[in-house]
């Protein structure tokens, strides 16, 4: 199975583009995309989103995640294997916190190269074949790929305390784990204060909140509201724990 | 063959997560996605919606059904059976047109809860491993679901004579089956009286009507236009049979 | 494998009707949908972008293009296999350019009807079981199709000078082939001259361009910007090589 992370948005050609790509190689292999709209050019927030939604993946599929401003540049693509799931992508630190956050880890650089080769489309060109190909059962070294340290960003926080994200429904999600919060700290974004409850419900109709959300991130709610119609909680915002 | 139909809009990362969450149990069945943007939060207007648009479901399938505002409070998870098809999700109504129209009902109600269960989306932690389960072949009595009586809403109109939905080319769908409205029967919205036509080219351009959509329903509809742009046409505008 | 080409959005009921339609005559053929935000009602600009989109379909594979305002009226149903790809959709130059260019071309009339079918939704009524059919082997002559001579647009031009689409990053599209164009070549858009470069990389932050995008044709980008905040870049704007 694979499934994709991309910021190439809902609409448009470039993620059926992708898809198409893997389907030349592996027509019969489950594809489907866990979120197409991930930060833009952003693999900083990306990191942190990405790492809580992938938390459920079963052994052996594989993530293709593309967020990649750098692409043609002097970003590397690379192959990893995190505790049994496949990861890849640019090595610019999108799966940053997936690495850090594994106990069994190996890194590969991808040194194929395919025929036709884009100058700003290696999701589609680079990636995207490598992933099938992964999927179908090969290994890194039968596809061209060669183990290498891997490539960590040591200054990287190990929680983002932002906004990296803000859903459908106006909830603003941050780079914080809850767990990783003290269960009765409040934390303050955009000069607010805001208490921690379990949900929506328990609080008052227009009461903004946080809460754990359903991937484990600390998220600003408000209760039949719109958290990012605060002044100033938007992607971006600074989030302190008290 | 499962089937979503959910208000969690085609972006973000939730229609991903639950895909995930089947794909986890059944990753060889085919999963897609029949609208992303049912009326938000509104199970009321989504029932019409969704007994429309799931008229062409094959025996077996499995709609996965996801408009539930009232998650983590007193609404029950059901399964269904509607004249062969499975339906899963929450008991708050959404299913109410379905259930009423078929002829062959029979209503289950989950017992099983999975190990980690968020308080916010059951879409994905409870109703996705079921309806996986139901598309595996496994029977409701196997996945801990009881009998229960179907859960009506008796005070819920047959049709509904309201705006449901706006589509991307601003044609207003109605609640109201076409096959119920006198075929030379003029309906009334928002101050306006529209004569039935059969398709656009039946009236000159810039000209409102309504039609019988191609999901059988009345539809408000401007030739070459957007009906969305007509004062007062949008979701909920009352819509009366003269 | 079922390739969809559409105006239909990618919010909303359509994609997911048409779908389910492919999928209750052949459940287990990969669909997916390569773009569903083409110009829409216009497959003149759809063209274009469309030759460019599926030049890497595998043979076999069936594109689905349905980007049809006349449905209902007098243009004709059809199939054509160009170059071994299956084709299913309106005979209104929606696929002139994969007709035109490719090498072995067949084209059929579908003569089948469905026992139901809506004045408005033949992407899904029609075109869509044609297409699984197809995807499971059956001839054209199987489903009801008459060999017909290919219906070209003699006045459309090779290659279209005009933006046809404006992607998710603000990059303005053309129906030019970059191919087609001097190598040395400007070309020239809203009253601006602009010269090519390799990738966004090649100017400064801000600097308008253009370049041979990942689908082969010529695209207008600013770097570390959105060529559709120039004055007058949007779909339509007329684009000549000076």
């Amino acid at each position: 199975m694979i499934v994709t992370f991309t910021d190439f948005g809902a609409s448009g050609p470039y993620l059926g583009q992708m898809e198409l790509a893997v389907r030349r190689v592996a027509p019969q292999v489950p594809v489907f995309h866990l979120m197409a709209d991930a930060p833009a050019f952003d693999p900083f927030s990306s990191a942190y989103l990405l790492a809580a939604l992938a938390r459920d993946m079963p052994t052996g599929a594989v993530l293709l995640g593309v967020v990649d401003p750098g692409v043609g540049g002097e970003r590397s693509p690379l192959v990893a294997k995190a505790d049994g799931i496949w990861l890849v992508g640019p090595d610019n630190g999108l799966f940053e916190a997936m690495m850090r956050r594994c106990e069994d880890l190996a890194v590969w650089a991808i040194h194929w190269r395919p025929k036709r080769m884009s100058a700003t489309f290696h999701g589609r060109d680079l990636f995207a074949p490598v992933a099938a190909r992964l999927a179908l059962g090969q290994t890194p070294a039968e596809i061209g790929c060669r183990p290498v340290p891997p490539p960590l960003h040591v200054d990287w926080p190990e929680d983002l305390g932002a906004v990296v994200y803000v859903d459908h429904y106006g909830n603003a999600w941050t780079g914080l784990r809850a767990a990783s919060v003290p269960e009765t700290a409040e934390i303050e974004v955009a000069g607010r204060r805001l208490s921690r409850r379990r949900t929506f419900g328990d609080v008052p109709a227009g009461q903004a909140f946080w809460y754990e959300n359903s991937s484990g991130l600390v998220e600003i709610a408000v209760n039949g509201g719109r958290a990012d119609s605060l002044d100033g909680v938007g992607p971006g915002a600074i989030v302190t724990i008290c």
